[in-house]
């Protein structure tokens, strides 16, 4: 499994992935799922996957061959002119990734993922959008200004009940940190370390990039007090009474 | 959908389900999903159901059915003499109610559903049991003190973190408030009102029992409150710094 959170703030973007893979329950290995690119006060385009490993592995690396080939006309990450563009480029290979496994083995439920794609381009907004393995995409927008993939229920309430899109970065850092832990506690196929992007409005490079590793204070802080602040907030609400007379 | 949860405290047993039943999502009903029968001063017991709605009306109805008939020798829940036999019998009814649907449509996957067991005889402790639509089933324990069946996700990471089985039963209640708030939020197939039961332990009646409707005071006030409460715990956590600097 996995979990990725990508958030739209007024300051910029905030992008957290987590980096476990598994093929059952004993076979689980460490494969980064955050993938980053810039070209400093130009462009800075980040990618989250979610899904069949080999898939999103084939993605990204047809996105980095282009890359290596400077007249490469379809450099799909650094030619494009908006960020839809690379969206749709990037919706494209993922939807002939998925599409030839298919066929090779005569299946169709097997072999899909799905990509957050993040960044911004000079003289544009941040951007933020949600690849479907179909290759068609949606974005993010003020009602909905914020996208999970993978094991995206243990984490949401929090995410639903704290995210507010004036926050600070380091605010909305801390927001998915929570969010990450409630899922960590609950889905043993979701795994740290855990890779961190921020990206401030016109920055054009990573304004704060970090992996955090299991032994991360400030991680593990978050992680034994957040179980506290939550009986606080519990213990704070209005006490029940099994009399009738209740009134709020 | 559904959402319930059982819960297993010193004092006794609680219990709450949700009342929404959907095909699709233009096809919405409010059903019972909880059922309760008790013999004053000798035994109480408690189900709660999750899955096809025919195959768990159908597993209650005999149920019922045998009860009507004084003499039969077969009444599961007011003859068996441990809750055991209760959790047996009624594994034993589900996955008959099942395997008998599978095999007159030919599949393997529909028509299954699951059931909390709860209750208490006379002489015996009270005792929580979760059944599955294979007939056989599990019983909370000091490290499992609790089941939920249905959309059991949203709801969870607040439970892990506020559950304490010494808890007065009234907060416990509100517990499970918060955790089904958490639910309804996110998922909309998890619909009120909702059932609460709550066995005393050696109670062998219901001690509380109530269906909470949309405009109850008490839900409303949780409902309202946990997202400041939320709030408020956010803050209290130690704020992030994407200086490099952090000690915990």
């Amino acid at each position: 499994m996995t979990y990725c959170v990508g958030m739209m703030m007024d300051r910029g973007l905030v992008l957290m992935s987590d980096t476990r893979t598994n093929s059952g329950v004993d076979n689980i290995s460490v494969f980064r799922k955050m993938f980053s690119w810039h070209v400093p006060g130009e462009r800075i385009i980040t990618l989250m996957t979610a899904g069949n490993l080999a898939t999103t592995q084939t993605v990204i690396s047809q996105l980095e061959e282009r890359m290596k080939e400077p007249d490469e006309r379809q450099n799909t990450l650094f030619k494009s002119s908006t960020m839809f563009q690379v969206a749709t480029e990037i919706g494209r290979l993922l939807r002939e990734t998925v599409g030839e496994r298919q066929e090779a083995n005569n299946t169709r439920s097997k072999f899909t993922a799905s990509i957050i794609v993040a960044g911004q381009i000079k003289g544009m907004e941040p951007r933020l959008f949600m690849v479907y393995p179909e290759g068609n995409f949606i974005e993010a927008s003020p009602d909905t200004p914020f996208f999970q993939i993978g094991e995206t229920k243990y984490g949401r309430p929090i995410i639903l009940r704290g995210y507010d899109r004036s926050m600070s970065l380091e605010d909305a850092v801390k927001l998915t940190m929570v969010s990450f832990d409630s899922t960590l506690k609950a889905n043993l196929s979701v795994g740290l370390p855990l890779d961190v992007m921020v990206i401030a409005r016109d920055g054009f490079e990573p304004l704060f990039e970090r992996r955090i590793m299991a032994d991360d204070p400030y991680f593990q802080a978050i992680s034994s007090s957040w179980g506290e602040a939550l009986k606080t907030a519990f213990h704070s609400l209005p006490d029940y009474s099994f009399s009738a007379k209740y009134r709020a």
